[in-house]
C-alpha cells in the first residue's frame, strides 16, 4: 500500500506556505513558500499605519504556485512520489481577515469596479482602522448584550470582523452597499478550492466565526439583527446574508474542483477541510490536548488551550475567546495572547541598537545568558504594543524600571525577555484561576525555535518545563492533520496528532534558584501590571525600586 | 595705575585649574589645568565602585604647577603682565572631601607609615563606602538631635564628613587612631598656601562645615560630643580636636608664605580667602544674589540660592543644606541638586549606544531637537543615580514609560533630557513653596555651555527664561571674586560680582505652546515621582499611559 500524504496550506501575514506531510508519521517531505505580490498595504499603497489590506487575488495565486512547487519538490525528495497520493487539503490563515463578496460569493476585489479600491480588499488581521467602531460595539454590547463580550474577554477588538465591516460602512459606503456578504480569508480559500463560494454552498469555520464575529450556537449564531441594527441599520440587514453553515475543522467543505485539479496537478475531489486560524491549527500541529497549553511565539504570541465541552467552563475574563470547537471538535477552544514578544526584542535590537554587527540578537543573547536573574536590578512591562491578555487594552505602553548609570544593553534585553515571560505566566495563572489546569506547555514558532535563552527564562519564570514542538511549521502541519482527518486517513484528531505531531527531545527545565528569584520579581511585575493596567488598584510603589536594588544586591553578592 | 588680578584655584574631581582674572572687569586672561597624578581611586587602585580616594600630594603639586603655568600664559596673553599684579587667591574644591591630619596639621598621607594606605588619603566627595554609617548617623539624629537633620534635608549622606570618618574608624582603626583631626580639602589648600595648617592657626570654611559636618553657630558648632560619642566614643573624643575657627569666604585665612611665593613666582603675603565648595563659589561666579537660582549643570547638578539671614527662613525639606554664610556673608546659602544630569545622557550614549559615530551626543541632539514636546509618548524619571533633591534617596533608580515598537533612540534621549528638566522644576517649586522666591535662573557648567537643546527644554518645562553665565569656568571665577574681596580690590561681594561676572547675551526663552504641553507631562511626572519616591502616596496609575498616548496623539496631529 503506498503512502498517503496531505497538504497543509498556511496563509501568513506576508506569504503563503504549502507543506506536504506523510499522514503515517508526520514527515514533512516538501514545502514551498510564496510572498504575496501586493504586500499588505492594499492596492493604493497608503502609508496609514493603521491600515493593512491584502489583495485576495494573491490568495488564489498563492495556492496554485505553492501547491505546484511543493509537489515538484516532493517528487525530488521522495522517490516514486505521485500527486495522487495526496488525499486531502487543510487550510489555516491569519484572521480576522474579512473580505467583501458579491451575490455569487466572488470577492468584490475581483470586479473591475472595485479592483482599485482598498475597502474591497481583504482587511488583514492587523488593520486597526476600526478602532472607533470597536469601541462602539463594545459599548453597545456592554449595555444590551453583555453575553457577547463574556466569550471574547470583555472587549471587542478593532482587529475583528464587525469593527472592520462597520468601519467600511462608514468610510466606503459604496463598497459596503455592493457587498452581498463578508467572509473570512480562512473560509474563502477552502470554498475557492472546492467551488463552494456561492452562499447556498458556502461553509464557514467556527474558529473565525466564534472568536471574531461573536458567533455562538447558544444565541443562534451571529449577533442578532436588533443588536447589529442599533450599530447601523445596514449592518442589521447584512445579518441574514452572513454564512448560514458554520462548522469545525473535522468537517470537509467539499472536494477539490476539476479546475483546481488541473491548475495544481492534484486529484479532483479530494476533501478540503473547514478552514481555521493559523494559531488554532498551529496548536493542533503542536499536539494540543486537554491540559496542554500551546504557545505560538513569534513577533507576538497566541496561546491556545482546550477544555472538554461536556464540562462546565466559566467565562475567563481577559481571554481573547472561548469557542466550542474552534480548535478541536468536542472541546472549547480557549485563545489568549501577548501583543508583542519577538517584536519587543526586535525593537531593542533594530530601533534602539541600529548598528547590527556588534549588538545583534546573537551577541545580546550570549551576553544576556551570562547574567543572573535579578542581577541587573531591572524590571520591564511587556506592553510596547499594548496588552492582549489579560488586560485586553491596546492603550498601554512599555515600561522599564531600575536603570542606573551603568545599565547595559544586554541587561535591558534580558529584562525585556523576562517581561514577556512574566506576561506568559500571567496568562497561565489566569487559565488556572478559572479551572483550566495547565499540566504541560508546548512552544512553537520562531522564538521557540531560535532563542534558547527565551525558553530557559520562560521555564525559570513559570517554574515549568518548556517543551518545543518538533515541527518548525506547526500551523501548516496542523492543517495537514485536519486534512488527514477529513480524508479519513485517521479516525480522529487524537490519533492523527499522535501519529503526525511530536516534541523535540530538548526540554528547558526550570532552575529552582532562578525560579525563586523570579517569584520575587514577578510579585513586583504584578504590582506594576496592576498599578498601570487596572482601574481598581490602589496602593503605593515606594518599595519597588528598593526591592529591585535589594534583590540585585543579594544576587550579585 | 596698573591692573590688578586675582587667582581662582578650582579643585575638581579629576583635575585642578588656576584662572587669572582681571578684578576690574572679570576678564579671564589666563588659565592652566593639571590632571591629578594619582587619579581618584587612592593609591591601591582598588576597583570597589564605592571607593573614591585622592592623594593629597596631588593637591599641593597641582597648585604649584597650575599657578606657574597660568602666570606664564598670562605673560604671553597680556603685554607687560607681572606676577606681582596678582593681589589675592581664592580656592574652591569638591566636597565633602575630608582627609586625616596629624597633630601638626600635615596630612597623614605624607607620612611614610601611611603613604600606601587608602584610608589615609582624601576621601573624595563621591566615595560611598560609608553608606551604613550614614544610615546610622541619620537614625541617631532622628532620635535625639532632629535639629541636625533639619538643616541638611532630613538625611545625612554617605558622601559627607562624619560618615567617612566613622567608616574609617570601623575599617581602618590604625588610621583613625593616628589622625589628630580631619579637615576638608577646601580648607587644606588655603591653609597649605598660607602656612596655617597647625591647629591653632587653622581656619575652616563654613561652607563645608555647615553643609557636610552639621556645623551650626546655633548649637555651638559641630554636633555635640554626646551625640558623636553615641556613634562611637572615639568620634566623641575627636570633637574637641576639630577646627575651632570657622569662617565664610569674605575672610582671609592668611598671607601666601615665602616658600609658596618662591614656588609660584607670586608675591609673598597676598591674602588667600577662606575656601568653599566649587558649586558655592560657582554660584558667586555666576552672579548669585537674592532671587537668583544658579544651576551648575554637569554630570550632576548643584543648585544654589541665597536668602537674607536677617529674615526668617523655614527649614526646606529635601534640600541638601541651609547654612548661614556658606555662599555669601549675610545670607543663608541654600543648596539643592540632582544626582545625575549629564551622566544620564552619557549613559544613554556610551552604555546603551556604544557605537559613537552614528549616535553621538551631537546626532542625538540634532534629532531630538526636531521632536515636539509630547510627540514621543515617553516619560522618564531622572533617578538613574538616585535623587538628591527633594527626595534625598540614593536607593532610587531610573524609569522609562511609554515605549512602543517604534520608539527611537532620539526620542528616549529627549525624554531623558525632559526628565532632568522635570527634576529641575521640582527643585524650583520646592524653593518657592517655602518662601524662597526664584525670579531668575542662571545656568553654568558643561551642559549649560554645550547643550542648547537642554537649555531650551529647561526653559519650556519651567516656563522661565534660562540664562547662561558668561564665564565657562564659574567656579574658578567665583574663587577669584572671593580673592578680590579679601584683597580689598572691591568693598563687597555685590560690587565684585557686578564688575567681574556676567551673563551671555543668548537667553533661552520659553515657548508658550511647549510649556503648556510640558505642564501636562509634568503632572504625570509628579505622579510617578510621588508613587515611586514617597511613602505616603496612595493612588492608581491607570491613567498615566493613556494620558501620554492622548498627548502624543494630540501633538502629532
Amino acid at each position: 500500500m503506498s503512502a498517503k500524504y496531505t497538504i497543509g496550506l498556511d496563509y501568513g501575514t506576508n506569504s503563503v506556505r504549502a507543506l506536504i506531510v506523510n499522514v503515517a508519521n508526520g514527515a514533512e517531505i516538501a514545502a514551498a513558500v510564496w510572498t504575496y505580490a501586493h504586500g499588505t498595504q492594499g492596492v493604493l499603497l497608503t502609508r496609514d499605519p493603521n491600515q493593512a489590506r491584502q489583495h485576495p487575488g494573491d490568495y488564489v495565486t498563492g495556492a496554485e504556485i505553492t501547491i505546484q512547487q511543493a509537489l515538484a519538490a516532493a517528487k525530488k525528495a521522495v522517490k516514486g512520489f505521485r500527486a495522487d497520493q495526496v488525499v486531502g487539503i487543510g487550510v489555516d490563515t491569519t484572521g480576522s481577515t474579512p473580505l467583501p463578496v458579491d451575490a455569487s460569493g466572488q470577492p468584490l476585489a475581483f470586479s473591475k469596479k472595485f479592483a482599485k479600491n482598498d475597502a474591497a480588499m481583504a482587511w488583514l488581521w492587523k488593520d486597526h482602522t476600526g478602532v472607533a467602531e470597536a469601541a462602539e460595539i463594545t459599548a453597545l454590547a456592554q449595555r444590551i448584550r453583555p453575553q457577547y463580550l463574556a466569550k471574547c474577554g470583555g472587549t471587542y477588538s478593532s482587529e475583528w470582523f464587525f469593527s472592520k465591516i462597520l468601519h467600511c460602512r462608514r468610510v466606503a459606503p459604496a463598497v459596503f452597499a455592493a457587498a452581498h456578504s463578508w467572509i473570512e480569508l480562512s473560509d474563502f480559500v477552502p470554498a475557492e478550492l472546492t467551488g463552494t463560494l456561492a452562499p447556498d454552498k458556502f461553509t464557514a469555520g467556527v474558529c473565525a466565526a466564534g472568536h471574531k464575529a461573536m458567533w455562538n450556537a447558544g444565541w443562534d449564531g451571529y449577533p442578532d439583527a436588533e443588536f447589529l441594527s442599533q450599530l447601523d441599520p445596514q449592518l442589521g440587514a447584512l445579518r441574514s446574508r452572513l454564512p448560514a453553515r458554520v462548522r469545525s475543522v473535522d468537517q470537509s467543505v467539499g472536494g477539490l474542483t476539476e479546475a483546481w485539479a488541473r491548475r495544481t496537478g492534484l486529484k479532483a475531489g479530494i476533501p478540503v477541510a473547514v478552514g481555521a486560524f493559523d494559531a488554532h491549527l498551529g496548536a493542533v500541529g503542536s499536539g494540543v490536548g486537554p491540559g496542554t497549553l500551546v504557545k505560538i511565539i513569534g513577533t507576538s504570541t497566541c496561546d491556545i488551550a482546550i477544555s472538554p465541552n461536556h464540562q462546565p467552563l466559566a467565562d475567563v475574563p481577559g481571554l481573547c475567546g472561548i469557542v466550542d470547537g474552534s480548535v478541536l471538535p468536542g472541546y472549547f477552544g480557549l485563545e489568549a495572547g501577548q501583543s508583542a514578544v519577538g517584536d519587543i526584542f526586535n525593537w531593542w535590537v533594530n530601533y534602539i541598537q541600529p548598528h547590527g554587527e556588534k549588538l545583534s540578537h546573537k551577541v545580546l543573547d550570549e551576553e544576556a545568558m551570562k547574567l543572573r536573574p535579578g542581577a541587573s536590578g531591572l524590571l520591564a512591562l511587556d506592553w510596547n504594543n499594548g496588552n492582549r491578555t489579560i488586560l485586553v487594552d491596546q492603550r498601554l505602553t512599555g515600561l522599564l524600571i531600575g536603570q542606573t548609570l551603568y545599565t547595559t544593553p544586554a541587561e535591558v534585553y534580558r529584562a525585556l525577555i523576562e517581561a514577556t515571560a512574566f506576561g506568559a505566566l500571567t496568562i497561565i495563572n489566569r487559565f488556572e484561576e478559572y479551572g483550566v489546569k495547565i499540566s504541560q506547555v508546548v512552544n512553537c514558532g520562531g522564538i521557540a525555535e531560535k532563542s534558547a535563552i527565551t525558553m530557559q527564562i520562560y521555564a525559570d519564570v513559570t517554574g515549568r518545563p518548556m517543551k518545543v514542538s518538533r515541527s518548525a511549521q506547526t500551523c501548516a502541519l496542523g492543517s495537514a492533520v485536519a486534512a488527514a482527518v477529513v480524508a479519513g486517513a485517521h479516525p480522529s484528531f487524537a490519533v492523527a496528532q499522535k501519529k503526525m505531531t511530536g516534541l523535540k527531545p530538548k526540554v528547558y527545565r526550570p532552575n529552582a534558584k532562578a525560579h525563586a528569584t523570579y517569584q520575587e520579581l514577578y510579585a513586583l511585575y504584578k504590582q506594576l501590571h496592576d498599578a498601570f493596567g487596572t482601574r481598581d488598584w490602589n496602593g503605593n510603589l515606594y518599595g519597588v525600586m528598593k526591592q529591585l536594588l535589594e534583590i540585585r544586591g543579594r544576587t550579585r553578592s
